[in-house]
């Protein structure tokens, strides 16, 4: 690769990382607890937001942002949640990154939460290169997308807390194996937790509540007060 | 956004254009005639390639070049047809290039070909921007994907001559539209051609040669002799 183009794009990460940590610093100082979702698009993210929100708003204070290049749909449809949403539009920008996160968060949310989703553009490459200042990230993959996933988009899969296997209601319509699908997870990440989830019918949604809860209150031990 | 990186963006762009201009006069000096392949990860890209490779052999001489971040896995899926097949891998970058193509393309195939196939990495956003010489771009889109695509990543749908909505046999099992999905394709791209097809079962195949086997006539018929 060009050696400008290498020194730029180096330039643009170290940006990012600084910009990443203040965002920590301050999710820590306000107890703000942050995890985020990257997929492929139609994976399927938006469905298992919008459950989330709802899951979590019975005893958490929630809100969400999402990215898109292009529209304000998710967040009009994640807003019905009753939750505040703000939408991040990219434009041509392949990924959010630390900057947009910084920028949307300008006196928003109006109130306190204790948990803030984002969810990413859908895309299972750029948006790996990119921290967020979030405590986790969540890789979404669906069965409709087969079993190398994992394997073909590496860097992405090796960056993730938790890998969700949505839409586990279509398998008996397909050919697909999620004991395939796991163990190629496991050749790219042996530490990740995977859980089998159906954003559409609700199956596996409890696991994924416990597992948040979990993480939420080991991240929030590590607060220094 | 920083005026240094659009400065540098500008001129990534402009070495790719001259680079896929020089190929495009190759391509019609050989009277090769060539077509792209984009989609989300997880679309069903080299599925359906596979079953074009199939079609086509019977009367064209056929190649392709299919691009990942890593594996060699799609290249030796492919192989099977019969076809010369070469695999890039791209590492961390999100999309295939013209001089990516042209560097594959040093030596290869080992004869002449009629057509040659190109699937890009699977990302909806990156490889709008680069122009890879090809005679047109096809974009796939999986009915488990949802209606919305066409609106969300309107880029990739305004550069397709056709879109090809996949895994039609799966409708039934899903809450999904097609008359949705293709409002939504007018709505950024009034003249690409719409076709439904399985690559799985096979059905819309048909069409999908036809509609090949008349552009790729077209083309030819545009060869400066």
């Amino acid at each position: 690769m060009n050696p400008r183009i290498v020194e730029v794009r180096k330039n643009i990460m170290k940006k990012n990382d600084l910009a990443a940590a203040a965002l920590r610093d301050r999710f820590q100082l306000k107890r703000m607890f942050v995890a985020s979702f990257v997929s492929s698009p139609g994976a399927g993210k938006t469905a298992f937001l919008e459950r989330t929100l709802k899951i979590a708003r019975s005893s958490r204070r929630v809100a969400a942002l999402v990215g898109d290049l292009a529209t304000e749909q998710d967040a009009e449809r994640l807003r019905h949640s009753g939750a505040p949403v703000r939408q991040i539009t990219t434009g041509t920008i392949c990924h959010l990154d630390a900057e947009m996160i910084e920028h949307a968060l300008q006196g928003w949310p109006p109130d306190e939460v204790d948990w803030l989703f984002i969810e990413n553009v859908g895309n299972l490459v750029c948006p790996a290169s990119y921290d967020l200042g979030e405590h986790l990230r969540v890789v979404l993959v669906s069965v409709t997308e087969g079993e190398d996933k994992p394997l073909k988009y590496p860097h992405m899969f090796r960056a993730a807390s938790l890998i969700v296997i949505n839409k586990i209601d279509l398998v008996p319509h397909l050919d697909f194996s999620l004991r395939q699908t796991i163990d190629n997870v496991r050749l790219v990440n042996r530490d990740a937790a995977v859980l089998e989830v159906s954003a559409r019918t609700g199956e596996g949604l409890e696991a994924w509540r416990d597992w948040l809860c979990a993480e939420a209150a080991a991240a929030r031990e590590f607060v220094p007060l």
